[in-house]
């Protein structure tokens, strides 16, 4: 196989002819062999637009002839369309403040353009990376990653926010015991638990588009370190707004490019607000492991779909193999945010030397959360049947229920009427009649579902007082 | 001395007759003895301001009587002012999801009713807590304290941030290398640097704020799970007003009163919204202890204040012991964190158990931060010093301020000089004089501060083109 | 009130007269407000017991008069009885790596001796801290005092294992359903649970121990950096000997003096062995909840001694409130591994600057582990009562046990007998005798509680063959 | 393409008739689309042993056919010589505890044992599985991996640890300047520095090891939760051995089988030892980073072997890219420190159903921390270069030197010394010599490299005295 020289300023390498990336790539092959997991293709594809836009604004300001703009700009737009994606091989976990990554870029483009056009001289840094610099290329590709991973992401929640209301909707006369504490407490309804669900998410899609703001504000322009050396006042003015013609992402350049280049707080706000989806999804999981637990010698009070046989070794069991695997998803998205946490204070001065592990980890994030959500949509949520006789069953056991009868009675009265069903094993309400300490009728309507669900108008007569 | 016999669900037990507090808060002391922390006075303040709120609309409800109101108003108007503090003795970490503390407040409330009214029985269930449960009154007075605490720290950050720019004006013509990764890059400014510092800890305060206002909702009217139960439609409709006109918090009842009783995301985004300050802070600290490194085998760029004697055996050493303590807090705040995070997720259906240590932990946080920011501004921000002759003259010495030729020259011929520079040990601005390479003129022009800053209006001329 | 003036590197002050404390101490009371948080008094008596060693070397040595000397051990002697306590008042969480502390030793300890001997000049630094610097001695100090703790937390764990043990032999004919993923699993005992509770919680014991090896090796004698500046040969060799000698720690010399003045990963592997004492206390306390949950709604398999009333509005209510607390003290120790990581990846060079956080965290780590295994034994473990008839009852409702049949039947058909059991709600037992699949009599032992305990000798012939 | 239908507990599925696994692992693709990692072939390769031990025993017990034995135990041995490694495509991170895993391979070796014997019907369940559960063999082949991983991870790290000592040697002579909490202390060598690394790794090794030998310890033959149900008394007294004469592991099996079934604290432990050797590396890591700092505008005090042009915008500019890839790796690893934690304490009652995410991230941890410290050891610690003048110079020009002075002149006089030398600019011994404060030749002796690095024997009489 043909080989050429390629030299920089370490030394010379011999690089496979038939490979668009260069020396960079090659060496950072050979540095940063932690894991074979490569660059995410979509901070690939966001350098690429990057470049893109750069070349138009880099020929606007005078800078870039029009015919290496072309040549650029030409190569970038078979590379956008997926061409070629095997020619970005630099790893995830990089040294370098992502600069392997970006040069990557630089060397594709810049030996595909000459490719095309073998009498034109690209270079990856002079032309192709003109005007630019690793440090304000690397974290804008990196927010234009995270933001394309949004909708994907908020579809999903949403659509599980969906179910759960229309499951809220579905089980609002399932009576059943509430529980605080894991000890029986007031009753509650299967409708008003899955509503819960429901409003907390919603709070989740608010947290994370709020903190995804954030990600929108780009120091493109600022090049090295922030002061925007060696790029034009036309360049830095004018290349977010040609960004945006190409992505369509609403990116805002930041006042305080020297802020904007070392900071990495806007990771860490996005990176909080996933994990707080993930605290909620295991809060939802457990909620949903323990009221299917049984199905005979547990609470037993809905039945996830079955997924999977539950064991090799028990015949039948079935086990609630999607909210475990919510469980797991949201466990390594809580420690991905240990991850970024300790990253992002580990900047130091004009740069974070770190972005790359916090771009992977919160990318990885995403597609977790994307994937555990729709799958707990899909292969549980959607298909949860309640027991509600069991549910019932259950409260009219519960000696619990005599709450309603402190504001008539006092908690005193009651606490000793609560005592004496718990060890008859008598129900609360049959206690009462058969002592004869209330009408019958009073008994029976303050026992109803209703009443015990407080949707009757609890006015001062119909509570009680304590005057 | 008297005792008295108080009887609970459990059994009887002797109290000193001189106490306040009853049976619930003795057994407290006994079973949760993790700490000798009392609960947080703020939190205990919250709820008494809430007894009262709700003493109040009980009995505009009708189902108190105005004159055992009155005495739960007097008795709470009176412990609003700070007297028998000593009798809010529940430790800060508790089982029971806070109960211990709400039943000390209503035991207080109670006794020390009865004891200004001897002729009326207070009971503090029946009448103090009447229309209430733990698991409304102790999160929302949680979230009070929380809000209480919050315009101290805003106050310290604000006034930081305003030392932060201050400075950052001082420092404008303080020219510097800049750094990335640890390795000389371009010029850049000290007042660059504080710019940066300012303009992130302005986010921070951004972040802060917005999410301290999920805790503005509460679930007071929710009773034990959400539902309601055992308070008047009155009381749940105007219990927050009465509160608001005590407090001026602009509390805000939840719409979804199960799902504000169960799920404590709000305390995981505000938590985080602290880790997000903390881990800015860290970055903050660090470069301060970096930039003032030496005094002679350091940067040794500015002089942080002398604030204590160094060391027990080196005697002259001055060390960076303010930055150092920020540090500590910071740390001990991300780690409250991550004790949040495992006490949200651990929550369990209609409620979560261990808001105790979430409100231990943000609170001290809270503290912790407000303390530090303070020293920090006072003790060290305030009167840090420019090294600015040493700053200019390592400008002087860095080949890396060649970047400027890269236009011009080239990547290529560019990393040569600087190798050479390197090499030689010249600067490179005499190294292009010497070697004639660009006319001497020139040379002066693209290494001056101005020019090297990019303070210059760069246009394609001034920049250069690779065209 | 007399004033006297003292001097530092930094300046003038006036100090009260009546005060054992001096100007460093003083500094660091303004510098480090962080907390009300006192320095650890176990940290000031590891200190003192320093000073007091270190004191007797140095006369040996012939660096410091008898005279001197005496008059500092007198003192020492004097504040090891306790007194003069209020005189330790540097914060817990204190930039300078530790010098407040060391030096509020040194200053007491020199104006108590003078104070006594009016006539001799004892200098903090040059006879106190003779041969010693901040960063041998505290460090030192704060292995003392976690190794102090130790034996109370260790005494605790060891007396919960040994009620759990009891507690597994009393529970052993407990027969019960076995729960994998929550859903019903083949039966197990009580007993069972609770044993396996002893053996992990046994492995802690010699994780804790096996990590704490560690903390008894110390730099004391390597000075400032570890190189032994200005200590004797002789000090530096006898040291550790006098000091052994006080207090029978069994303390041994790093041989690697630079390390051990630089490196925390003894205190990072101590926290890492009481993170995993919470993990296991978490994953017992919440059995403890769940088994117990109930007790109408729950599993209702074993009662907890009942603690605390439950609720302020629910009457009769008991919560498992003994291991909510377990819970809540785990998850700050593990909050507080997250900190010490922090604090210790952060030091730099020939020093860890954060140690106060790092020792206040593990210190309290150690206290609340102690305190809240002593309750969860006392108040809770000792006390547990199994409801052997509803355990029991469960197992001969739970078709899981159709498992013993596989062997015999096959997986396939097995499942499909489990199957019609749930849906017709028979037990598998009576389906098996009804539909005369399996003689009655093998039908009955197989369904035999030891038979489904795998207590009976299960050979070829007893366990069925897929030959 | 013909389809075959295979049947479970749930339904009916059609799978492709040319692939070997069956109806778990298609759902198991369904159900767990969290990402494309599939399960680690490590995992697979311990599961295949697993089951040949497991046939080996069976057969010997009598409950499996030597017919069947012979066919199970042919495909094991096929699949272990890697053969149709692509058929183990369950995810990664799936729930079901490992049921999926388990499952996917004993259908391939099912159906490729009746691929090779047409005649003979192998059951996955029946025969494959026979005396076992996922309970026992997943978590069994997850500790399998792990053990597989370490010798790599401890040859790597031996490596290093061998290069850090050699370095120790060559830079034994390398005087620097001390650093303390970032300020100048007195000197040391460059050798010391490397020599803590050594001994602070060596640590790491032995407390790696320590942790890994609780790996050894399995609960094979507990099958579902420890009871050992449907499996003879045969096979369980003998598999392990079986096991170990296949792998060579040194497996026990575990006396508490109930407990080492549902108990996940020896992953945690693993774990730790992990993190603990991940902030090691971060610590030397920085280190590395803040002494190679400049070259012209930082510490200098070291190059680090050039690897990767630094920028794309700087010419010349070299980082230090491998210490910035560990970080970032060490970073990681801390983060899946935190999520094994999350999903250990999540474990309940007979089972942790999250052990696919901590095998998961274990094994990567080991995986990074393995080439995260070999390309550290081979393209940075071997061939770093010391900057002895520039060290040499900065101790010169120290005035902390003057700490020497300390046990002659007190305390107070030498900080008065540094005080002036660091006003004046002057060095301490030129102002010691022109002050004639000490005889020339005490100073010359006294600042000599041998004194200040304290080799000289430090008698009483060298140090001066306080008396």
């Amino acid at each position: 196989m043909n080989m050429r020289i390629e030299e920089d300023c370490i030394g010379k390498l011999e690089i496979h002819d038939n490979v668009l990336y260069g020396i960079n790539t090659v060496r950072a092959i050979e540095n940063f062999p932690i894991s074979t997991e490569k660059i995410h293709p979509l901070i690939v594809k966001g350098l690429i637009q990057i470049k893109k836009a750069a070349a138009q604004t880099n020929v606007a300001a005078g800078t870039l002839s029009k015919e290496k703009g072309h040549a650029i700009i030409t190569a970038c737009n078979e590379l956008l369309l997926g061409d070629h994606a095997d020619q970005f091989i630099v790893p995830a976990i990089q040294g370098g403040a992502g600069t392997s990554a970006n040069m990557n870029v630089n060397e594709v483009i810049a030996n595909l353009a000459m490719h095309h056009n073998p009498e034109i001289k690209i270079h990856p840094n002079d032309d192709v990376n003109q005007s630019q610099s690793t440090n304000d290329t690397f974290p804008t590709a990196g927010k234009m990653a995270m933001i394309h991973l949004l909708p994907k992401l908020l579809r999903q929640v949403n659509e599980m926010a969906t179910t759960l209301s229309a499951k809220a909707t579905v089980f609002a006369e399932v009576v059943k015991v509430g529980r605080t504490q894991m000890q029986d407490a007031v009753p509650t309804t299967l409708g008003n638990s899955f509503h819960a669900f429901h409003t907390v998410i919603n709070r989740d899609i608010d947290r994370i588009t709020y903190a995804a703001q954030a990600l929108h504000t780009i120091n493109l322009g600022g090049t090295a370190i922030g002061t925007g050396l060696n790029a034009t006042d036309f360049y830095r003015e004018h290349v977010v707004d040609y960004l945006n013609e190409l992505t369509n992402d609403h990116l805002v350049q930041a006042e305080d490019l020297i802020d904007a280049t070392q900071n990495c707080d806007s990771f860490v706000e996005f990176s909080n607000s996933l994990k707080s989806l993930a605290v909620d999804l295991i809060k939802i999981a457990n909620d949903l492991r323990l009221l299917s637990s049984g199905p005979q010698a547990g609470l037993n009070e809905m039945i996830l779909p079955a997924k999977q046989a539950g064991s090799s070794i028990m015949p039948g069991k079935i086990n609630p193999v999607i909210p475990e695997v919510v469980n797991q998803a949201a466990f390594e998205v809580i420690g991905h945010d240990a991850t970024v946490t300790m990253a992002a204070q580990a900047g130091q001065l004009e740069l974070n030397a770190f972005e790359p592990i916090m771009f992977r980890d919160i990318l990885q994030s995403e597609h977790f959360l994307t994937n555990a959500i729709q799958t707990l949509n899909q292969n549980c949520l959607a298909d949860i049947v309640a027991c509600a006789d069991n549910c019932q069953q259950m409260v009219e056991n519960s000696a619990i229920t005599a709450t309603v009868l402190a504001p008539i009675l006092g908690y005193v009265t009651t606490t000793k009427i609560v005592k004496e069903a718990m060890k008859t094993g008598q129900s609360v309400k049959q206690l009462l009649i058969d002592q004869q300490l209330l009408p019958t009728e009073q008994v029976e309507q303050l026992f109803s579902n209703d009443r015990l669900l407080n949707r009757t108008t609890p006015t001062a007569h119909a509570i009680g007082t304590s005057k």
